[in-house]
């Protein structure tokens, strides 16, 4: 083994002939319908695909369709990357009038209806009583008064707002980009999850000014376009599937990251953020 | 307040004339030794300086010395980029021989001595009994069986190695850049932490080739050089200090992080690597 590949092991399964019992079997993929997948496409030809958690933030989702199927982000930016916090996008001036229709207020979807996790991890967290895995593969926690919400982890798509709790409208979004910010659960809304494209985000120019916002609009990286796949045309649209989390491999995937293996037994358990989301390309 | 002022509500403290209680005073500020810097100059004037984890690694840590004074680094290169996993450098060949009186095996350090933490967190999380955070400012966790280790949060520095638990010699260096890689601990050598330019690490560019080890050579970021700050021109010194925890200021940033305020109460706690490490440059 290279001096390389020790690090690496928990990264990726290796390759085997015979599916071991972590890995899914072709009924576990299933397809995300094409309007739940958000494509912004960043200057240079680079790609960031979103998928929409429709269902458990529908009211802001609803406004994003709109936003999109209005062109509202096509010219405006990537404006803000902080070191190990997040990068943001939207219109950087905050003064662009949303598209007809798009409420400037929502009720603010922090938390999401009662849930059942397909997948319950075994340790509690320190930020909730209950966490785990929805059967349609979304990270979910929830406390011991019944409250639960979708988990801020690497990679998840919030709603910017003001201090106002019901004004964010979805037209500002952003992704942590580091150690996931899970003390903005049940204070930002999510909407969504990258899952393509999150380097063209993550490996962004981190900005020195206050709160990662970049001094200069030469800084800013900007957005060609933002479409909903299903308004796209046909031969251009991504169809990705998901990893449902409904069945023992989804488990058994999870026991083998619970605990790594050689030289030493870890601590057991896994942190919510940490349970791979697995997507793939439709075949 | 602006529409971005929301979200960065936990990231600053707001300025204030009288320092509230979860502020350094002047005396929680402690020098770090010159000679628990690294100070790695990247092509582009790009500085990054490591806080080495001399007490807790101390072999590693003594091989680290040497390799820095026979210059062993200067011309190698960050050959190593994977989204949400890590950036690692050293010799990309894996060809060089070490400096002399390095060793190519030691001890492997995953755990350290017993300590107390100076702050101890108030709820566990899922991969130790208990996490909490050093007088001297390092994030570390327990088993119920007194096994105790630094562990892997962002921007904490490892050894990469072989299989062979023995075989990190320091030479190879890595760092987590997204998700904490909390399955690491007790696996790999933990030898210090970035504290300065660690945005020069996290915004390279990603590579798409197996374990995310650049294809081409042309991709790696070179080294111009690798030195202990106190082999530097006194000139050219950075000096840091860290933020001491053995202080009941630290103690009320840790109860700040855990509850975020308006609009709803989060389920408290923190997890160990969310706790902040502040450093600042040496008046």
């Amino acid at each position: 083994m290279s001096m390389l590949a020790a690090l690496l092991l928990f990264a990726q399964a290796p390759a085997a002939a015979v599916p071991a019992p972590y890995e899914p079997i072709e009924s576990d993929w299933r397809t995300i319908p094409d309007d739940e997948l958000l494509v912004m496409r960043l200057k240079g030809d680079r790609t960031v695909v979103i998928r929409l958690a429709a269902s458990y933030a529908p009211l802001h989702v609803a406004s994003i369709r709109k936003l999109a199927r209005a062109h509202w982000w096509d010219g405006l930016s990537v404006y803000r990357v902080q070191e190990n916090w997040v990068a943001q996008w939207g219109d950087a001036s905050e003064k662009k009038p949303l598209a007809p229709g798009v409420p400037t207020h929502l009720p603010p979807e922090f938390e999401i209806a009662h849930f059942a996790p397909a997948q319950t991890l075994t340790r509690a967290d320190p930020h909730s009583a209950v966490s785990g895995i929805t059967a349609d593969g979304w990270p979910v926690a929830s406390d011991a008064n019944g409250h639960q919400w979708l988990t801020h982890c690497y990679g998840m798509v919030n709603v910017a707002r003001d201090a106002d709790p019901t004004s964010g409208s979805g037209a500002e979004m952003s992704t942590p980009i580091g150690q996931s910010a899970r003390r903005l659960d049940r204070n930002y809304a999510l909407v969504g999850r990258v899952i393509a494209g999150m380097q063209h985000l993550s490996s962004l120019p981190r900005s020195d000014a206050p709160m990662g916002v970049y001094a200069e609009a030469t800084e800013r990286t900007p957005i060609v376009e933002m479409r909903l796949a299903s308004d796209l045309p046909s031969a251009e649209r991504p169809r990705f599937q998901y990893r449902a989390a409904d069945n023992p491999r989804f488990a058994a995937m999870i026991r083998r990251r619970e605990n790594p293996t050689a030289p030493t037994i870890g601590g057991g358990g896994v942190e919510v953020c940490e349970v791979p989301l697995e997507v793939r390309r439709a075949p």
